[in-house]
């Protein structure tokens, strides 16, 4: 058993290693050398170039002015001081509202440590249950609930409490969800013409013998949004023209393969069986667009689908085509799949491992005999190899998720993050948090609630929990804080970085795409922040004493990701926070279940009048989930029509000659064949969705680059650049 | 045990029974005087007139045709003759969907009867587990699957059986769902202009300072939805003036009170507070009002709540003043009334029953002890008492259940009916179902399920289910026969109509009202079928020997159902079959529990190779069932842009001049203020609706009735008729 010194020291080790990290980060970044891997994003946006060219040699790499080393954390509040509407423009509204994920934790979980501290602790410490007791305890058992004898008048206190956090929470999540809807809202209406405001993206356009996809797409909407259609724009299979390293930037060997590739381009373009069944549409007005997004267009539902189209650069173009019976059989198919990787992806496991031990290394490899059989090497391979099937498993597992969900046929990025997100967490919560409290694989455990009723399973859980606190709080300090810290340090692109730069950089185009911005992962870190949250929630009530190291986790995780966000990461696209009703539904989830467990662990403490007053708690909380649900989703789904109006009236005194056919044109074209105009469109592009977006911010330019980069707009192989780089 | 003798015997019983009232039916419609009982649809529809104008005295309200008795059944054939498309036309969609439901029971059932009989019986009864067993056994349960041997290889047998019956069963339910989803877009779309096809329902209009409700829908609308806009109408709070009855016919009476009914109308339309804040929009195309049906119009989803209107004489005035959040508070109230409805509802009926006993009696009204003492009278008092409680409860349960509905604010009496619906469902399937297989009250089983594991619910219900089907087949025989040929001979509407027609009918107009056609009852008849759905699915591979009685049940129902529709019923609204989603679903839901008992049930019979192999069953069922709603269940809440947009460009083409204005004026009028102008609006009310309906029929017209009935168009009190009748 864990005593308060024992995590006293834990914490110790764990804030110094944290801290060793922020030093390092802090000494790395002020080097010139390292510029590109600390603030990429400014280099994305051309407000910063490297600073190779100037100073004298040394100074380019090395950073000799002592005096900066002294403000070693003054990136802190220089992350935090960006205000809320500058950093929308700066790297967009999902960024932005993904940092508030950090602030909501905050927000709920300041308030109910400083109560549960007040209330809960000196209710629990007051009892002599556990030193009259036999069983050994800890000084934290003695903070916890576990402290209060069976039976006892002051689990009503435990009991109003629950009541006063859930209520605060709910509280929190509705002002939350309030001002997120507002903000999108904002977001989609603000002054920007963007190309999806005026698009429709239709799916499943019927095949017809004696029309083209594309004249069948035009007839239907001249007829049926005849006032309103304006243009359309239908897909092309992917069958693109050859990759062309922009390394191989021998002058013919690129004519030869840019005239293949053209070759190739018209070939698509004349075939009538590579055009996808669906179609870009769009509307003369905004309100013409958000009719026909919301609206169903005939008879059969699963013809003309329209929905919104997402951003360009959004548009996940391979799941396009698909028809509408293989979309339900390919969910039927991933969630059993997904199933079965919950629960059993540990036999796999198990059978990989045993197969990899010494003996099968030696006889797949028996020249490597010799120097296995040293004795500290094998000793060393038996202790990596069980733990190296399971370790991959997991560093693959989010890319595994995504796959699922690509199959599933999501058309837009931000939606397959989504997806993979929701996958992520429920294997988290099976296998991370259920894991860790019953003993067992997640198999075993299903199992076992399957033959226990439906009022045991809480029991079963809530008895442990208060047993595993020191266990989650050691989570919390390696996984969060350390993880955290060592987020910030960017090790595996500082190397790789270094590497290319030393080996394969040749032109400053290298350098450039030697950079690595990476970008926010929501499908894999939103649900791990969804754990802490469990966990607070959970033992909010059970063992206070957890709290504030959750606290500590979101306020370093706020600091870290806004100086990230700000400074390093470019996100691949802009969904206008379309992810947010699935962060609250998710908080309500752990919401729920703390209430479930806790109704467990009181019935076994034979709290019985308590009872009836916690199973409201779980019914209020789904009541206000629904009424939230209904209440706010809609601002994620639909559009509404004065919005609409209001901006179209607006537009249209201001910009009475605007030619919006002209602009629309080629907003949405398959990246394979923006090869050939590429720069053409990237200038519609970039001024479209950049043109405002590059205001004055505070940080001091130091040139500018009027090279794009290849991660604005488009990731298609870039052969023009190369031919502009000769 | 029941043998099979038994079973026959009960089975000549009910027969014999339902025979006698079939007959019993033959004789009484032949009689004119019950012309008015038996064929009120066609008095309503004005086709057919009182027989008591014509002929001898006797003949009047005798029949003494003798030859006419001869065909005493010839109602059947009749009634089945009258084609589909004459039959919508007639009574309307509703009905005849309705119907539907009764074949789609023999589409399903008669199939799966021969192949049970053909497959099943025969493999169960060639066993010797019963014989060689001691338990007491009757015939049935030999042909049932509790003579297979436990871990017998034939267990196979009733697994693919199972597979089969559910293939079939979807395959049935996929076909049908396709049928009514274009049965209901034809309808919709067909020739007849209806005003809801060109009005929307806005609800929680925002309250104004400067604007009335009737002010703010109208600059709403002609800004938002500018081209298409045409009128609105907003609803009036229910303060109507005294109800009048027809008897009362004094004339200065009358004017008394039409006077004072007129003057509160007028205070009430000048009152701005009694102005509800919704409105119905009406708008110059189908097209504009598809549009802003299917559309959010603000940026606040709880405000302009559009949806399409319903029919006028569909709606549900009362509630559609309903704000937001009340209606959120309301469900969440109605949802936890219900459950202790569901599984408390003995409790109180225990208490009264424990008040209601001869000695209590005795006490409250001494004088009549000496006749309560009589010991005949005594016995009888003592066998009828505990069960009247149980009686009057179960009689009122559908209409607490519509009360409920009503509280929880649904705008209009379809949507009414279809809640009650599935509230009784649930009722049934609890107390009927479950309540009948394990013993003991609802709340008692729900107490054991909480305490069993997962996996034990079906095999506790699974066991018990071979033991109950001689229950259920005298179950089916005394409420599904004999209930059946007892609605066909209507003998409380008939003694009613006769008492009434003794001691009150005074005028042609009285007796008019004397008759009570009725209706479908959706809210209580339904979910009632939905049980031999269940049934039939539950026992089709446990005892098939059930399924015959199943059959007969649907067929029988179906012929009289049709009689009653083609010949009493006057159904109050028209709804286009929007309830199909949900009898849809009752059977997913009754095929989904037969498969799950089926699972329990051959997991105690100890037939472990199979139980993998059925787990898929409810899965793949599951699946069918969100594919056919993805699928089909548009065409039950959206209004497809394609279908209104042909609608309207015919009608443009053909009717250049139409008035569309003066046509809708008065289309969506608050029943009270239609006193004063009755005549008009109702004129133009019959001549939208049923202008089209009165096509000839087969039926011979006896002579024509110009007064238009009290059921048409409105149930407001009929004042203005009863001055027209002076």
């Amino acid at each position: 058993m864990a005593t308060l010194a024992d995590i006293g020291l834990a914490a110790a080790i764990n804030i110094l290693s944290a801290f060793a990290f922020l030093l390092a980060f802090a000494v790395l970044r002020l080097q010139p050398i390292n510029d590109r891997v600390y603030f990429p994003k400014w280099y994305l946006k051309g407000v910063r170039s490297s600073p190779i060219h100037s100073g004298t040699f040394v100074r380019k790499f090395v950073n000799l002015d002592l005096r900066s080393y002294l403000r070693f954390l003054g990136w802190m509040p220089a992350a935090l001081k960006m205000p809320e509407p500058e950093l929308i423009e700066h790297a967009g509204l999902d960024s932005s509202v993904y940092l508030r994920i950090y602030l909501i934790g905050l927000k709920i979980f300041v308030p109910i440590t400083i109560l549960a501290f007040a209330v809960l602790v000196p209710v629990n410490w007051t009892n002599t249950t556990l030193e009259n007791s036999k069983v050994e305890y800890s000084d934290i058992d003695k903070l916890s609930i576990s402290n209060i004898p069976n039976r006892s008048q002051r689990f009503w206190a435990h009991l109003v409490m629950a009541y006063v956090f859930s209520f605060w929470t709910c509280y929190v999540l509705f002002k939350e969800y309030e001002i997120i809807a507002s903000m999108r809202l904002h977001f989609l209406a603000s002054e920007k013409r963007r190309p999806d405001q005026f698009t429709v993206l239709v799916q499943n356009v019927p095949p017809d013998p004696d029309e083209s996809v594309s004249e069948l797409v035009e007839h239907f909407f001249l007829v049926n949004h005849r006032d309103h259609y304006l243009t359309h724009q239908t897909g092309f299979l992917g069958l693109c023209g050859d990759k062309v390293d922009a390394i191989e930037f021998y002058t013919s060997e690129v004519e030869r393969l840019s005239k293949k590739a053209a070759t190739e381009r018209e070939k698509v373009k004349k075939d009538p069986k590579s055009v996808m069944p669906a179609a870009f549409v769009s509307f003369r007005t905004r309100w013409g667009a958000a009719v026909c997004a919301q609206t169903q267009q005939t008879r059969n539902p699963t013809l003309w689908l329209t929905k919104w189209a997402p951003e360009p650069r959004d548009v996940y173009w391979q799941n396009l085509a698909m028809p509408f019976v293989s979309l339900t059989v390919r969910r039927l198919i991933i969630a059993v799949a997904f199933f079965f990787l919950t629960f059993f992806f540990m036999i796999p496991i198990a059978f990989v491992q045993s197969l990899a031990n010494i003996e099968g290394i030696e006889k797949a490899v028996p020249f490597l005999k010799p120097i296995i059989e040293v004795h500290i090497i094998k000793s060393f391979i038996q202790g990596f190899l069980p733990g190296i099937a399971l370790k991959i498993f997991l560093i693959f597992l989010p890319t595994i998720l995504m796959l699922m969900s690509k199959f599933e046929g999501f058309i837009s990025l931000s939606a397959l993050e989504r997806r993979s997100a929701s996958k992520y967490y429920l294997f988290l919560l099976v296998n991370v948090f259920l894991g860790s409290i019953v003993a067992g694989t997640a198999f075993q455990q299903l199992h076992t609630f399957m033959h226990q009723s439906a009022n045991e399973i809480p029991k079963t859980i809530g008895v442990s929990i208060p047993m595993k606190a020191t266990f989650f709080i050691s989570y919390i300090m390696v996984d969060g804080w350390a993880g955290i810290a060592g987020e910030i340090l960017r090790l595996k692109p500082l190397i790789v970085f270094h590497l290319k730069n030393f080996f394969l950089v040749k032109t400053e185009k290298d350098r450039e795409e030697a950079m690595d911005p990476g970008s926010i992962e929501f499908g894999s870190s939103e649900p791990q922040i969804q754990l802490y949250f469990l966990l607070g929630l959970v033992y909010a009530v059970v063992t206070p004493f957890l709290l504030p190291f959750i606290i500590i986790f979101f306020g370093l995780a706020y600091a870290v990701f806004r100086h990230q966000i700000i400074n390093v990461y470019n996100q691949e696209y802009e969904s206008g926070a379309a992810f947010w009703p699935d962060v609250h539904g998710r908080i309500i989830t752990a919401l729920i279940i703390s209430q479930l467990l806790l109704l467990g662990l009181l019935s076994t403490k034979e709290a019985a009048q308590s009872t009836p007053f916690l199973i409201a708690l779980p019914i209020l909380t789904i009541w206000f989930h629904r009424f939230c649900k209904s209440r706010y989703e809609p601002a994620f789904v639909k559009y509404p029509l004065q919005e609409a109006m209001m901006k179209d009236t607006l537009e249209r005194a201001k910009e009475p000659n605007l030619d919006l056919k002209a602009y629309l044109v080629n907003a949405y074209v398959h990246p394979v064949f923006k090869d050939g105009d590429e720069d053409d469109s990237f200038s519609v592009d970039e001024e479209v969705v950049y043109d405002n977006v590059l205001v004055p911010t505070k940080r001091q330019s130091r040139r500018n680059t009027p090279a794009h980069s290849r991660y604005n707009g488009s990731s298609s192989p870039s052969l023009s650049d190369a031919i502009q780089e000769l």
